[in-house]
């Protein structure tokens, strides 16, 4: 199995070293990733300057795993790599493990998730990993939990255009309480600016803001399932249209008209 | 009614200008846009630098609509604007006009889609425009559509966390065929990559690429209703769950057992 690796934290992350080094045993890895934090890109993909790509070593411990640095966005080192550097596609896809998690209407800002996107736009099996943790920690459970759930789909057929988004809490092994299939929660924020003057006396804004989930607690949703101990896995595709809404928007009869005689 | 707008062409973009313009008459306008192009950067926030708002004025013909300019995205625009500039939330948020189309599966990379589905993050009516043209053209009878259909909504309840996303062909208004109510279609690019040596015999790419589009034709698709020269109207939420998949992924019993003894 050949998987491709790539992340939104940059090439150098150890997140990513961390992955890279837990599935070296059971798979043929080539990592391509971002030169640098690409965080909080959404979807970008870079159109008006052009792409280079550099051999590097990656941050793992002993040394010894090369990978390709591309000055993009992690979208971009997805079609980069299928599209321009890999001689054929990867049988899967793994974007991550990132710092910090990806849950709920979050991962519409998410690089990590849209790399995975891309994966599946290619109709290439994909995954994107989260370690649910902005605090210093070690990826090792992440990537060990990343390793069990590669083994237990490696034989299977994923979806068409269907990725799996993957949270692991930031815990021991022995601490997880499983793995919860999840649908997406819902994520707003509170106190979201920061209002600053500068040395000049001149507002400037920092934007952050306090989580707040509204999951009702239930299990089933992605934001819940982390929050109680359990490893979240999220069926995630790209396909933006609400059908339920498509007949009542229809039976708006919206037209031209009104204005065509004036 | 009050109506914020903003795109991702920079404020100084003439799609946003006819925009305003046209809509002056009928609502009351607040203009808050990127201080410069940003194209392409799907739903990217930011947070790793500060904000700052400068009051500037529009290219309108004669002049007199003033807007704020934001160094950020589209998406950070409607935040700050509905967080911490404007006094109370506006009634409407139109993002656009783009200049190029937004359609199919292109949406996830854009800036326009991307401040719309933050309108209705926040639970505000929004619509994102665009005409469906990169070649010089006027914006002029796509500004009129969409007061058209501004005029024919605002008077219902645009259903909850919904966005109305909208192509108008690049017609004349007497041209235009009419309304479609559409689906979001599959659009695939070929020879994406094109490598190219620097004066230094060093390789870089550029990411570009010819459309094709996996509509069969069909109307109910958004890329083909465009082609035959209709307006497309199509429902756009922000859930990427696949719901239609829990159930099949629940039933793989993913589990961490396997590791769990060794």
């Amino acid at each position: 199995m050949h998987i491709l690796l790539t992340n939104d934290d940059g090439i150098y992350a150890p997140g990513i070293a961390s992955l890279a080094s837990a599935l070296a045993p059971v798979a043929e890895i080539t990592v391509i990733a971002p030169d640098r934090e690409r965080s909080a890109t959404g979807h970008a993909i870079t159109m008006h300057k052009p792409l280079r790509v550099d051999e590097v070593e990656l941050a793992v411990e002993g040394g010894g795993i090369k990978g390709l640095a591309v000055n993009g966005t992690p979208s971009d080192c997805v079609k980069i790599a299928v599209k321009a550097l890999l001689p054929q596609p990867p049988d899967l896809i793994i974007s991550g493990i990132n710092r910090g998690p990806n849950l709920g209407t979050d991962i519409l800002y998410s690089g990590t998730v849209s790399a995975a996107i891309e994966g599946i736009l290619f109709d290439i099996p994909s995954l994107a990993v989260s370690l649910a943790s902005f605090n210093p920690c070690s990826f090792t459970t992440a990537a060990q939990v990343t390793r069990i759930i590669v083994e237990q789909i490696k034989d299977r057929t994923l979806p068409a255009r269907t990725l799996l988004n993957i949270n692991i809490p930031p815990l021991d092994f022995q601490e997880l309480r499983g793995i919860r299939v999840t649908k997406l929660g819902f994520r707003e924020y509170e106190n979201i600016f920061e209002e600053r003057l500068d040395p000049w006396g001149k507002v400037y804004y920092w934007m952050s803001g306090d989580v707040v989930d509204r999951d009702e607690d239930l299990e089933d949703f992605d934001t819940a399932a982390v929050r109680k101990g359990y490893v979240s896995v999220t069926p995630v595709h790209f396909d933006l249209t609400n059908y339920a809404l498509l007949e009542e928007v229809k039976d708006w009869k919206l037209s031209l008209e009104t204005n065509k005689g004036e």
